[in-house]
């Protein structure tokens, strides 16, 4: 019952628009005496940040975060953390001409048939920057997580082009600016896109995040399955259209002896299982194998391909997008992926504390 | 922080194990003075109901409902509606063997690690038989959503075999057992089925729901969007690997230009949309156009194949899941899904109220 | 946003009328592995229970309860307790005639004012019926507790009548019918309540519970303090018109040198608190002491004076009630009270669990 | 499940420590389109500020709050509204020498058992300051309330002094410093405060809150009856040991027939209560009478009378408390009593508005 908030004991709430003064995020719930500063939070924020290469927004932020509460002496005092992004390069001028207007594939339309009202600067709330708030959360996530728990995530597809699993390398992913696994579908996307991009056109993208480490018994059903809460907050991600977890939607066509992963006893007399179908979830609950998330966007409709819309008196019209946007906004949701999953896992982590005793 | 609750303004919480005493829900925060009485409910859970072909388990319940509070005189009163279905036909027998074996797909070994304790009869509380609760809730809603809003159903894939969209026909759904659109596919789907059942197999299946009738409006941005929502309230449901709104992962390969669903002034002088690829959701806001939802279910790993697998001991061994199960359980999750739409949808309405004032 | 429930890791949600074929309650969050069977719940319904002596109401209830889920060879699972306890001497017809009139400082105006509807049998939904159901979460809290907290609570006003405290005595509480901490009051109250009874009449009480036994550091500022929790829970049950923890209301007419509990270091090298003014909770945060609450009650308005009143067309009316009563519903809520104490104090501790890791 | 929020559909979030750069507050649930700037706050601040006479803090705050989303010219948008004020005289030095011991009555002990850390600095987080969020979010909820709901607030007793309430003026309380509602007590008061002060004691107070305009029918049983929520509100205020509705603990002592509030047709048809013991809810409902709710406030323990108490080691010590506080902590928490009523009741508004469609 509060929209613009996110978790139950681990629980952040964001706030800004796209062309307000700032945004922001306070996050409740994290446990006491973590060593906590903008240090911890900043390089996951420069990895979301616009204006890095040709293929994002040429929007220039600096996406410097301040810490105003909830630290002491360099440690977490258990009290809300509030961590505030100042904007600096807003441009309002740009989307003076959409003022009247509703782009299609945009929350324009949306946004003023449920309030009345829109802020139309940049998409006001419903702007992609406030994802930014998403990646700070996910940094202080990620500190109560410790290193036993490993998340990253990757793009897998872009427009129709999919990644060769057959060559996945994690430490590829940070070297190029399409978080491509892959050195190969990183140079061919890279062309790709900037062709795309200078066509004053975008496409989707497929991105996968994976969570290495995390024990067997996280999650709570029946309604707030692990999977459910993964589901519920990548699909609240700017631009997702599917989620699926393991074999997602390929599971439909698999017969149930391909599908049950089987278990053996391990090496270490732990259990280990054959196959990774499930992605880490059974019955809403961590089987101790990665967790393995997949998400769709669909491409921004801020293009310079005129569209018919209407105005805001209902009469039609067309409409050019003239704004500074990406080419492919998946790109940039690696780590927002990335930070939802850190932001789920640590709830989970938590409540299981709490039975656990 | 209620994991087996689902909702906020309305919001249902459900108890009960497959081969206990009976099962429920109680059913919160439904308005007063609307007609309610068993009549309106038992419907939908027959639609649901086990032992209907030789295409479902062949456990036989009645799952019949009764209303022991929150109705007056035949109207609900705003008090919790609480409903009870009791379980007749357990044959707790069946399950003997696997009292001490994890079967592979199964949430029996992520219960074991997360309790130290499961009710190994039917599955427990991870069995199938709790979403008859869901359907139960969903007929609630429907009441209160009323006529102008039409939730419906149906298959679109099972196994490999995905239905002709090009002869959609809703009347048919409810016409054959396998909640076809199509009755070409309702019958191959029919015999194909019929062939995994005898081989002790199961194959997994897709389901899409509609929901048309929905005013723009409804749902709210940033963490509790519509869609959000409706991926969460999916996701929790038995087997389910994937959702998607709208184009989904498809809207991954299209171009911004294909994706954005231009609008124009339609006939009655209100806005028309050209396509649905937003699948009636903007911002996480409905836009009046259909919601569609499609989610993947998985091949139950009840089969009578062996599969590899460990002990409560750790120590590795086969199974054989005997029991009476389906060879594609996503066909009795066409009502589920319809009632947790059903259910996001009552919830959206009443928040949207709350605002709008 | 679910008014029917309670709790937030360790949750409830009760249903039912008072004149409707059953009440029940949905335990969600019971760690597993607990022992629990009706006998552990009985026992605690059956100190609340009417009938038990001319004090309180006559009406006849077995007040038997069910367990109908949750619990698997004797302990607890992990799922939702469903808790079922079946009406049986309802005697509806007693309440024919209040049926078009609101019963002054009863919520039948309240109710119809909100809904537009109300079940008038004995109170419907707002009748103490509901506490026993209360009660019944209360019993499986203290299952969660364990011994090393002990919740008691006792009468400790009636009418105008004071205990005196100089001669307090737990072990008293059990043996007379009016939750007595000292015997003589005991005996003076019974006395009075008796002539109270027989004119047709009733008072209020206050009645105050004690946990020991609670370590430092439960209970989460700044809007879910410890204190906050118990006010609401306490305010919550019916004819509650106040709440105090501590020295409460008499803490204004302190000075601040009074009012602080001085510490000194104890025996076994703990801290020890010189007084108790704080009734165990500064900032929110349980201190290690006993937690102390008070609650008054109001006399219930069920009397055989006429009073004045309007039925539901508004027109003026007098009003005489003639069900069977309590002549003063505080002793009745000192089950009730604990009850609600352990559930709030089982929720910090799974909540203190979670952030301690 | 997040302890620094408060409310459902109207729901606030505070952050921030006396000694940090900034509080504040984020909105959550507001509806759009209300005019809304900084001056609809600043007024309600300026009651509660310190530094306004001899008889609060010395401490001197601006109190200068900044709205840094959430309004688009000068109109809610629906979006998250956070506030902000920043701190500006802290003077930290003051409160080094408490850096190690607990002072008693305060937060200090009860903050390191559960956090194993505090912001010592001038009470942190536990700090009073923590209410101006409080007073900025009530200002918000007041413009959705509008005109015809008046919320007010009064101090009622100042240590042993009770105000004389046959000569109540509700126009009196704003023209002196001690919000007394009658002008005779005005002066006394602030005479005794005078000594309380120059003698560095400190004493309590009962603060008393009404609201008019009420409808009946706000709140929702069982258990967010809107008097739990009030009283829950209330306690959560700093200091706060009590809180009553209506004639709260006097009711205790009353008959049933003195006890309820009989109801005759008004001249205008409407009900009209003859009295209001309920203090204008029954079964947590309102009846369209004024609220009426008062709660206590023990004196702040920060005096200089020294105190026994104990260090960080476990270690015996004394403690006098030189910092800046006010000699009764009662007088500013009319405004923030007044603050969270407002928000309550909002709340309410919005869930009646919900269900009545």
């Amino acid at each position: 019952m509060a929209s613009n908030s996110f978790g139950s004991l681990f629980r952040f709430t964001t706030w800004g628009e796209s062309h307000g003064p700032a945004i922001g995020v306070v996050v409740d719930g994290c446990p006491a005496r973590l060593p906590l500063s903008e240090a911890d939070i900043q390089p996951f924020l420069d990895k979301r940040k616009p204006g890095q290469s040709s293929l994002t927004t040429q929007r220039q932020e600096a996406d410097q975060v301040k810490i105003l509460s909830g630290t002491f002496e360099g440690l977490t005092t258990g009290t809300p953390i509030s961590l505030m992004i100042e904007n600096t390069d807003q441009r309002s001028h740009d989307y003076s001409e959409i003022k009247d207007k509703f782009r299609p594939g945009h929350a324009d339309y949306t946004y003023q048939a449920k309030y009345g009202i829109r802020d139309y600067r940049g998409g006001g709330r419903s702007s992609a920057r406030e994802t930014a708030c998403r990646v700070a959360a996910g940094a202080v996530a990620r500190k109560i997580l410790g290193d036993s728990v490993t998340i990253r995530g990757a793009v897998v597809q872009i427009g129709e082009h999919i990644v060769d699993r057959s060559e996945w390398n994690w430490g590829e992913v940070n070297r190029n600016p399409v978080f491509s696994p892959n050195a190969k579908a990183a140079t061919f996307w890279q062309n790709y896109l900037e062709e795309i991009r200078k066509g004053g056109l975008s496409v989707g993208a497929v991105v996968e995040v994976h969570a290495s480490g995390v024990p067997a018994g996280w999650g709570d059903p029946v309604y707030e399955k692990l999977d459910s809460e993964i589901a519920r907050a990548m699909m609240s991600i700017n631009a997702v259209k599917g989620v699926e977890i393991g074999s997602g939607f390929a599971a439909a066509a698999l017969t149930g002896a391909a599908a049950a992963d089987e278990i053996r006893k391990g090496h270490d007399g732990k259990p280990t299982f054959l196959s990774n179908h499930s992605g880490g979830v059974l019955g809403g609950i961590s089987t101790g194998q990665d967790i393995v998330v997949r998400f769709a966007l669909k491409p921004t409709s801020s293009i310079l391909t005129p569209r018919q819309t209407i105005d805001k008196g209902g009469e039609n019209t067309d409409i050019v997008t003239k704004g500074r946007h990406d080419p492919c906004v998946g790109i940039r949701a690696v780590p927002v992926g990335e930070a939802m999953l850190a932001c789920v896992l640590v709830d989970a982590m938590l409540r299981q504390r709490a039975i656990q005793g």
